[in-house]
């Protein structure tokens, strides 16, 4: 008698080639959802991102192919073009293609422009949500990103800019707004510049900041202060990894020590 | 020999009572995180919203008391200040308490003042970061929240309001960014006022909208539409479940049927 899941696998296996995005959370393995790793476990190849945490990848099928596609220290970087098309390959080739991208894929990262060549081409495709970095960078800090008597809504934007300068296509008014709690991805060239030009806009340069980078791997690193001490440098946003920045009165609480273990500490040896 | 995990659970046991705030995601168990089943695994009692599906309290610990907090159908909801007061006094009996969330513990739901509350009173708080329902509702319907083409960030804002009038002190200027993907929580009272409003304020008519219940859950309802359809009341936002509104052009290329199985049709037998 065929089980429950087997007859799953029968259903997916006929639909032939197809592309699952798969949200890998911020790097702490346990933040990975059952649906992620079932994901991983019926891949036949696995495209990740240079990012994605080797505790992550472990958790893949042990004979699927594993495909860097990203840059990691001074190795080449794929291009975009390119990872559309190696996906759009391996997916004609009658494979399952998990294409594994830290965070969640519906925030930044491209993941909108894999989806549109995907499905131009007549290639399944389905997204497996992630934890986002600033629910995890707010667990660390034990705050609530919309604690009520301090912000109505919470905003992400991506700091990323090819030629380091603030983007000039953001909406600065609304982003100065407050109520607002802010999270920036991807700060950390253009941090103190945004900073800058917030302050301008009117929002208070005594306003709560957080700038943290590996938010929940070992390697995690937090920094509190001001939105004023950002726009002059003192707060640095200098880091390898990817930076990510809070801006808003709910950083005023957070704790200076995280108290949720992550996976490496849970299991370190003293 | 201790494992590693006797080892860590030693370290927790010589705490005492603590509270952590699981984030129990939208509702699909395979969209929570290992890190919330090992919590719900350590748990002596979880207090549960109301909206936290059957199929993942199942994973909470078997001899774990399981207490209901929220309103459900006409039963009498708990007030606010009756659940602090309920999680504090089990933490000072020496419980390790989970207060399991739907969604992201940091995203709305009042989790600010549950953990003010407790930290006001040296009680140990952690948090375990949950799928967010907006990250849930882009991976069902195959789109980015912040596709480069369209949306520069992402705005998350609570509909809620008492008396079902639209929130006063909100930054609607800001709201109606065309640049920003707009994600209401809680918006059935409200969406089509708020609707009115973003229109008033400049956000076109013609703008994608997406209106979502259950999100994950086998009884989920996706209705696409225009931002002038939620407005006039068109698209129908009545539910006895919270809902969830998209607006923004991402939403455009919005997939009509899902591509991303749930686990309820991962098991379901024909």
């Amino acid at each position: 008698m065929r089980t429950r899941m087997q007859k799953f696998s029968d259903i997916e296996d006929r639909q032939g080639g197809r592309v699952t995005l798969v949200g890998a959370g911020p790097g702490d393995p346990e933040l990975l959802t059952f649906k992620a790793v079932r994901a991983m476990q019926e891949a036949d190849v696995i495209l990740f991102d240079a990012l994605v945490s080797e505790e992550v990848l472990a958790f893949a099928r042990s004979n699927a192919k594993r495909m860097l596609v990203g840059k990691r220290g001074h190795r080449p970087s794929c291009r975009q073009e390119d990872i559309n098309d190696l996906m759009l390959k391996l997916a004609r080739q009658g494979k399952h293609v998990v294409r594994l991208k830290c965070g969640d894929p519906a925030l930044f990262g491209r993941a909108g422009e894999e989806i549109a060549h995907l499905a131009a081409a007549g290639i399944p495709v389905s997204i497996v949500p992630g934890i986002t970095s600033a629910s995890a960078m707010a667990a660390r800090l034990d705050v609530s990103l919309t604690h009520r008597h301090h912000a109505q809504s919470v905003r992400f934007v991506t700091g990323h800019a090819k030629d380091g300068a603030t983007p000039d296509n953001l909406d600065w008014r609304g982003l100065a707004d407050p109520a607002t709690t802010l999270v920036i991805y991807m700060g950390g060239r253009t941090g103190a510049a945004m900073a800058r030009r917030l302050i301008a806009e009117g929002l208070s340069a005594t306003m709560p900041c957080v700038v943290a980078t590996s938010v929940s791997r070992p390697a995690e690193k937090r920094t509190l202060g001001t939105l004023g001490e950002l726009a002059c440098g003192t707060l640095t946003t200098e880091s390898e990894e990817p930076v990510l920045i809070g801006i808003g009165s709910v950083f005023a609480a957070a704790s200076a020590v995280p108290t949720q273990t992550t996976w490496a500490e849970a299991t370190a040896w003293p």
